[in-house]
Order: C-alpha cells, then structure tokens, then sequence
C-alpha cells in the first residue's frame, strides 16, 4: 500500500494502523451473516452489536410516515425461503445465503413448474458462479437470486417455492453517535446498514465509520462529530426530512461506501465543488505515495446525493476505494469476506483521519498587528542574528499565517499557497494565538 | 463533409439537407447578377425576390437622416458604364461585370489619354486575372476595377471614360422578416445585402438566412425571431438607431458571414465572449466530427461589430467558413458561382439550425421538490428492480436535471456538467415537467 | 544581455543606456566604502552623495520613538575596531573592511585567549576566502566577521579584541524624493540604504531609485512620483506608521534589490497578484528578448513585505536581477565592486522605466459614441477605398479602443486583449482623444 503514516497531530499519531485495520475486519466478519434490508431485524442486530463499540442513539420511524416527497414503508421481516425440488431436495435455500432472496420480496407459497418459477429467477450471464443482489422496495413482487450455471442445470420439475417474508406496521431505524464538541459547527460522517451479506459495499463503510467514531470519542473536540448509520435513500431521506434544521448546521460531511476492497482511493467532490471537505481531501490525497483519483460530483451514489439535492447544498463528499458499479464484485456473493482486507481498511482510515483532522484544526484568523509585521525578535519568535533564510522553518511559517491572516484565507489556504504542510502552519498558528498575535474568526 | 445530421429535435429532423442545400444555391445563382450596393435599384431588386420566399418588412430611411454619428448618403443608381478605346469597342463594360465600377464612383463622361485614366484604374498584380471589388462610399471618386493582365495590354490611346450613374435623395432599405413567438425574448439572424457579385460575400449568408426564416416560419416557436437583412455598416447602425428599445431585448445574436465557399466553420464569439449563443455554438460544433475553429471577438468584421459596440454590448456571434479576408477569392470576381457549393451551404445550414435550437430550447428550470430526490419509481420513473446503474440512460439524465434544477443551471449548462446530449437533457427536462416535478424559470 | 532598448514614449527614447549604465556604476563605487547600518553617520553620508543627484528630503525619527508594534532603536556608530595579537599587529582590521565588525555590536576593549574570542567569530565554512555580513540588530551582542581561512590560521595568542562603538539617542533617517505630478496619485519605488560594503546588495538598487528619479524630474507627470530610501525593516515600518494616509494612496509600487548582478531579472508580483503594477510588469518582460522570471509573493524579502502587510495590502511588487538569497556571492565580501555591471544595472533600469511608463501612461477611458462606431472616415481617420484590412495598423488599434473604451478596460488590457503594443493601444487612445471621441475616467 505505499505509505500508511497518519499525519502528525498531537493525539493521533499513537494508534496503530495495522491493528485498527484487523478490528475492522472483526467487525465486519461479525456483521457479515446477519440479513440487513432497509428495515427490519436484521437492521436491529446490526446496531446491536455496533452499540458494543459506540454509544448509540437509534431513532424509530413508524411506517407509513410522510419524509418529504416518500413514505416510510412497513416493515419486512424474513424467517426463511427455499426453493425445493419433487424429491424435497432444498436445492436453493436462504439460510445458506441471503442473496438467494430479492430483498423485500412478497411471501409465497406454492408449487410451480420450471417455466413458472423461471421469470423470479436472476443471475449473471457473465459470472456463472456469482449470485447477484437484488431489491424490489418499491414494487410488490418476489423473486430468487441464483448462480448462472445452478439456472443452467435446472431440470423440469415440480418445484416448492417458499418465501416466508412478513410486511408489518414497524418502524425504520435511524442510528447516530453524537460527540458534541466544543462549538456547534457539525461534521457528519455517514455510511449505509441496509445490505445483506456484501463485505465492500456496504459493511467495509459501517465497519470505518464505527472506527472513526471510536477515535473522535477519545480526544477534545472543536466541532461536533455526527456519525449516521443509515438505510439507504429511505433512511437518509428521513434523517434530513426529521432534522432539517440540524442539517443546515452541517459545516463538512464525508460519505463513506466501498471502503475495504483493493483499488486505490476515490474522493467524490461535493456539489459545491470547492467546499473545504473537498480541498480538505485533494490536500491529504496529494500529500500521500499512493494512487488516488478525484471526481467531479454527479447526481447519483451514496447518501451525498441526498445531503447535496439543490434545497440542502450541504457539502458532503463522497470517499471510496472502487467506486459502486467499477468493480465486477459490485452487488454479488463475490462481495465477500475474502475481498476486503484489513490493510486496505486501515488506509482507507488513515485518508479519513487525515481528512477530518484537516477540517478539525481548519479556520480563519485575524491579524491582530495587521500593519506591517510584528517584532518576533522580542517575542523569542526570530533568529537573533541576521542572515539567509530559506527551507520551511516555522519562523517562514509564522510569516505566512500573519500575512494572510486576513480572516479571508483558512490554515488550509496558506497551506497550500505557501507548499508548506499543514501541521506547520497550524502550528504557526497556534504559536502566533499564544503571543496574542492572532484571533480565531469565526467564519470567513 | 463528413457528418451532416441536423440534431434531433421534433420538428426538423426531416428535412433534407440535400434538397436545402440545393435550393439554396438556386437562390444565390438568382441574385448573382444584380448589381447591389448600400442604396440603389439593385437592393430593392434583392428584397424582391427573398420576399417570394418569405414575408419582408421593410423599411425605408430618407437620405440625410442622421442616425447616431453618421448620415444616411445618397442613393446610388448606375445605368451603364464603359471604357471605349478609340475604335469605339467597349474595353472595359459594366454590362458584362458589374464589379467593374467602384460602387459610389461618382458619374464621369470624358475623353482622355492612358496616362489621365491609369489613377482610376484598380487591379490585383498577384491575381493577374481577377476582378478586385471596391467602393468609395463616402468620399467622392470614380473609377473602375479591371484585372491586371488587361491592365498591362491597355496601349496609349484617347479612351471614352463613361459612368452613368447618380446620386439623388432616396432611401436606404432596411428589410426584415419577423416570426412573434410564445415570448418576446428575441433570436436575430443578420446578413447584409449590399455587395453586387458576389456569390460567397455574401450572397450565400442572405441564402442562408432566408432558409433559416423559412424554417422557423413553419414550427411553433418560444423565441421571437428575427431575420435582418441590411446594408453593411450604414445599414446596420440605421437598424439599431431606430430599432434601439428592441435592440436591448435580444437575447441571442447570429449575423452570418461567407457560409457559402470551401472550408472549415469559424465562430467568432460575441464580445460577452460567454453568451449562450457563444456556449450553444460551442456545444454544437463540438458535436460534430468536421474541424471547425472558435474565435475570440475582435471589433471588426460583420453586423456583431455595430451589435457589439460598447453601448449595446449584445451578445452576438458570428458564424462563416473561411473568414473574410482569409481566402483569396473574397472581394474579388473569383467569389463567382463556382466557388459557392449547395454541400458547404446545406451543411452552414445544419450547424446555424443546431445553433438555434439549442437556444430555443435551452432554459432554466427549477425542482419544485429540492429537498431530497422525489420518488420517481412510483411516477413510472425509475426501473422497479434495484441493481447497477451506469451509461447515458434517461433515469439519470432525470436526476441531472433535478440537482442542478436550481435556477442558476440552464439545460445547456447540465449536459455540459454531465456530459449528455443536449437533447437527453432537454427530453429529461420535460418529463419532468409534465410530471409537476420541474418549473420553467424566466432567468437565472 | 540581448534587447536593451527602451519602449518609444516621446520622452526617454533619447537616453543612451550606456552612459547610464556607467553612471550608475560611478554612484555605486562612491557609496560602496562607506560603514552603513540602519542608523548613524554611515547612512547620513550616503544620503549627502545622493543629494548631489537628485533633490532629498530627510525625515528624522528619533531613537525611541514607537512604531506600529516596534521601538526605534538608539543611534549605532562605530569609530574603529580591530583584534591584535600579542605582538600588537591589526590582523582584523575594520577600516580594511568594514564587514568585519558585525553591524549594531556593543563596544568591547578586552584582552583575551583564543578560546574566549572563537565564539564572537563568523565565517563561511564553505567559501574559504569570503568575509560574512552579520547583523544583532535587537540582540546585546558583539562579533566579528573574518574568512574561514583566516579563521583556521588563528594560533593560540592573547588577543587584544577592540570595537570602539557607541548606543546613543539619535535619529533613523528616512529620505525621499517626492515629484509631484498632474493628481496625487502616487507611484512608489523604494530601496533600502542600511548595508554596507556590499555593492548588488543593495547598492545596486540605490543607485538605479536614483537614476529612476533623475528621468522622471525631467518630464511632465500625470502620477505623482515618490522615491523612497529607507533602512530596511524598521525603516519601511516607520515610514509606513509616520506616513499612514499616504500610504493609502499608493496606486503602484515597487521594491526594488540585487539589481547590478549577472542573472536574469525575476519580479515578484504584489500580494494582490493582479494589480495593475504586476500586469505592466509581466506585459514588459513579455517583450522582451532576454530570460526572465515571474513569482508570487511570498511574505518575505523586501519593503513589499511590509508595504503587502495584510493591514496595507499596497500593490507593491519587487524587482531584482538573482533575487537575494540566492547567489552565493550574496551578504558575503564577494558582494564587491566586480560583481555587479554597467550593462545589468542599464538592463534594469530599462525594465523598471518601461514598467513604470506603462503605468504613467495606462488608464481607463470611455468611449463617448458607445452606440456603434463612430464614422472615423470623416475625420480623416480612415482609410477611404474599402478593402481588405489586416495586420496591426493604427485604424485597426482605433477599434480596438473604441469598442473597450466601456471604463472597465484599461489600456494594457486593450493591449493584451488584441496583441497590439501598448504603445500604439496608447497613440491610439490619444488620437480618439484629439477628436472628442474618447474621455478619461478617473478610475474603473
């Protein structure tokens, strides 16, 4: 992987990537068996067990309650489905994989021919063995999900097609894991919990957001941390929907998807385009060894197509390894716990950290002796004795924050004009705000 | 000529291009031997025969009518003109060419030596058999064009010098063909009518605008427009001191230019230099697969150099193949029939017609539910079964639509973010519409 | 060095360069022996030699005295200083060099081992045969400055260490030459006059302020022109506290250093990056034939480091040949009368004229028949047969001015715009001044 050295802020640089990337794993390997749909037990047991890690506020949102132009749907609850051949054969059976079963799929129960049970079958042409994921939310119907060649080797027959599945008046569930910090100013980290047994997409994201949550619970905090757990679409669009005005409050938000698996970083502007998040990310990103690619935002993906709809506007980046759709594991039983690995998982954390570190310790200051420079010499702030200067030494650095310390230019702007790291200038900044020198501004 | 096909809006992607190419040609053969200048018969013969094929205003300005910081001259007629050498042989006749004459030469019937005459005698030394144009509208002079290999035979001699033409009060034509439509936002087209024989400068933009005109005569139109026909330079600022409250209501502006001969197409853009009609004629030929070349403004050329000057500052572009000035042919008796061809006509046609309907059908559009996306599954929107999602469909050109449906995005600007057709955008913005999720918006 | 001619303005193209160049040489090689500091008799003399050229006015600020957030310092001077040994002989003599003594040194007279003195002695390890420059302006200290050749000969002895200096209330010295012009706008050029033998730095730049000021007393001035000399740092600082609402003024400055040395010239554009002084500067080097370079600001150097101070934010850029720091022979005894040239110092003077004259001559001005052209034919200003036009005639710089005579384009943009030099933008705007058919705005 190149280079997996967090950056050097004072609290952080102790961890050891190596073993949160195999905790990581753990607790994608323990989510992996449970079956997750947009509601329903399996959503239920997967907070569970993440309230082990985090504390936890879950938020219950009755079916069939108004979220914007939606409507919470009922609950769905699946005990078991097979299919069964005229020997009573369970040739195809849910409780070896729940991809077998379209996600909120109608009961049923019946016997039917090959040529009946044919049309609720899907598989993959081009992947013979792969059994692929499939929903059906929002249209009543049923359906299995089988490997191509187990489709090809089916014979006619009497078949016993079951799906005990339930649609009841239940409740949707909203996770979150606040960690007020000392200002108001909010930074939300999102991911999805509505998928069945897929490793990458999205565990490898809950997994990482479970992680982050974990690290900001232990140190001071200047903004206050939000970390949703969410089901898809649904979930996200009534979190917004039932905390509009929070949402407004949100300075920075990073979704998370597709997180553990091999390929190199993929950082997804915000619709702002140049919303700090986003030069927050192209900053970490260029500063590390390792191949990395940004994009443009687009109207389709993860919850950032939520949060970025033109009435919100929130600047939420979206950050993946491969992106949904560009890998051929996407929405398959090859999205399995052999595809994501714990070294991936801990750079993916590493560029996250990096990223919210940069936000963290991010802001405008003012000049306090904005007309020409200040005596540093006799603050102890400069060389005595004249001469070159050159290189990146902290008294260049302390130059360039009082220069551009016009409440106009963040610590990440005089980063970047000036080529030095961030950490220096932050430094520069905090040495300046000791000697009474500069004053934190609250918003350019 | 490579790729011909016209966009694929409604309406006009049945005619055939061929078959307009061709008619277009017959138009400019019909006009070619009028002998044209900036007043006289020759003009009102011109508007004549463009009003067979589509209806004309026009308007007459007296001569001495004082129109910003110039005066409207007199009008020019001329009957006949001639050189006779002494054997009484018409040398030189302006029957046979009427480029022979400079326009506005002032009348002469006089005998007199080689040596007198050589001063009114204009020729190209470098194109020895080539007829220059000229004019000397508005100082007094005469004299006559000829091509430098007659030039160089001429013997001393007694010539008869005749030109019988005259100067009276009369008017300067300014005639337009206007098509009101849903909105008082209006398209102009312009051309000028003032030159004689010549078939590419510019007979083939009068040819051009009056297929364009006829055109939209036939269709449901959004815009008002408006095709002018004018005299170059006094023509055109007669037109905007009479017409000035229209003139700020233009909203897009096209004055065409040598759309007739070999060539790539030149956009030269509007002095905004970022007008729509400089973006659509940018999307438009960066559609096409033949070379073209796009220009920055300069403030000398057709009608965009009086439509462009700081007090109007109208966002006007103009449109030719090889620009004027840049090809040999151009103001000379080479400009004839045969460097004019119906192929380079029809296909100026296909671009000007693309051009203006990307401005017909461009706007701006606001969601009407811009919190979160709407539920399209349940308008028959969006595909029942979840699964991968990618390419140019429909679905997400639906959703390009709804996130930059913010008023500040017109359609042109969202297939440019999104990288869609124009049309995919603009058939997406409608569905929308008709399903009560989109509102047209008047300006941004 | 290549093009050394100056842009044709009607008054300086007489100067001969050469003669200038060797002039200015002359000043440097009077001022070169004299001990400078930031105060005392040093800075007083030198001051006296450049009265002699141009007219001075001295502004006394003394010791104590607050400005901004630092204290002027007490009066430094210095009578002799040396280091004996024991058989009474000068082997450090400051009157054979005054770089010797480090500039601000407590007096001392003491008897003392080699071991006590080694810490009080500078040298350049790695330039053997060079003597350092060393300051302790704001820090209590003494030193001497000696070759590290010398300094590696030194035996063990008892030396007789000596610096005969003295702290005293006194005055810092500031000087300009103010030449008031047609407004008060005011163009700034600047220099610092607090080194010693050090002939490129910053001799060089003293000696070409001066010339700069002998041409501009010579001619009529639109600006009003200020010629600064001033110790550095404190010097600047105190200017600009004592100064304050003039500063405010200031529409152009530069800071001019290093200007006599061999490399090619480097400007460092101000803080603002775009300010007219920075596009005059760029459009001049643009033109010319030799190398040059272009910076950013950065928050140290020269007195744009305070003039560019957030609290001022003055468009001041800054002019060198290498810039300091940057060539070896720089702050050494190397920094001789060998190392900077006639024909550099007549190079820079020809940039740092052609700059300051696009400034003098640039400005915004209005077109005053916006609505289409003006007919310039009937004010012999055009050329009467019609035909083809092209290249860069003065009819063609006509309309460029015209049409961006909207008071939003200044002459340099007019030239940048349509690649004709500024010169003939210049002549251009002057002749449709002649005719009434262009006026001045103050600004845009």
């Amino acid at each position: 992987m190149g280079q997996t050295k967090l950056m050097s802020f004072e609290k952080h640089h102790e961890e050891s990537l190596a073993a949160i990337g195999e905790s990581m794993y753990g607790l994608i390997a323990d989510l992996y068996p449970i079956c997750r749909s947009i509601t329903g037990k399996g959503v239920q047991q997967t907070l569970e067990r993440i309230s082990v890690e985090i504390p936890l506020h879950v938020e219950k949102v009755p079916s069939g309650t108004r979220v914007f132009d939606w409507t919470v749907p009922k609950e769905w609850n699946i005990r078991d489905a097979f299919i069964k051949n005229s020997k009573g054969e369970r040739i195809v059976d849910f409780k070896k994989c729940n991809l077998h079963v379209v996600s909120y799929s109608q009961p049923v129960h019946a016997h039917m021919s090959l040529e009946a049970l044919r049309p609720h079958l899907h598989s993959l042409p081009d992947k013979p063995d792969w059994i692929p994921y499939r929903t059906s939310y929002y249209e009543e119907s049923w359906g299995f999900c089988v490997s191509q060649r187990f489709l090809e080797g089916l014979q006619e027959d009497q078949y016993e097609v079951c799906i005990d599945s339930s649609f009841t008046d239940g409740n949707l569930l909203l996770a979150e894991c606040n960690l007020p910090g000392e200002t108001e100013d909010q930074i939300v980290v999102t991911c999805n919990i509505c998928h069945p047994s897929l490793a990458n997409d999205t565990l490898s994201a809950v997994a990482l957001t479970v992680f982050l949550a974990k690290h900001f619970l232990k140190v001071s905090r200047r903004h206050s941390f939000r970390f949703l757990f969410l089901p898809a679409t649904i979930g996200t669009i009534a979190w917004l929907a039932l905390h509009e005005q929070e949402a407004i409050q949100i300075r920075h938000g990073l979704a998370l998807s597709n997180v553990g698996g091999p390929g190199h970083i993929h950082y997804k502007r915000s619709r702002r385009g140049n919303a700090p998040v986003d030069k927050a990310a192209e900053y970490v990103l260029n500063k590390t060894v390792n191949k990395f690619e940004i994009r443009d935002f687009v109207p389709y993906g993860y919850d950032e197509r939520q949060f970025c709809s033109p009435g919100f506007n929130i600047p939420m980046g979206c950050l993946s390894r491969t992106p949904f759709g560009e890998y051929p594991e996407y929405h398959t039983s090859a999205d399995d716990l052999s595809f994501v690995k714990a070294e991936y998982l801990a750079d993916s954390y590493r560029v996250c950290l990096d990223i919210l570190y940069v936000l963290e310790k991010d802001g405008f200051y003012v000049n306090t002796t904005p007309k020409c420079e200040p005596q540093l010499g006799r603050r102890g702030l400069y060389r005595g004795l004249g001469g070159r200067m050159g290189g990146q030494s902290l008294e260049l650095a302390l130059l360039w924050v009082l220069n551009y310390g016009d409440g106009h230019h963040s610590l990440l702007d005089i980063a970047q004009k000036s080529g030095f790291p961030f950490e220096m200038i932050y430094k520069a900044a905090r040495v300046l705000e000791e000697h009474g020198l500069l004053r934190r501004q609250d918003s350019p």
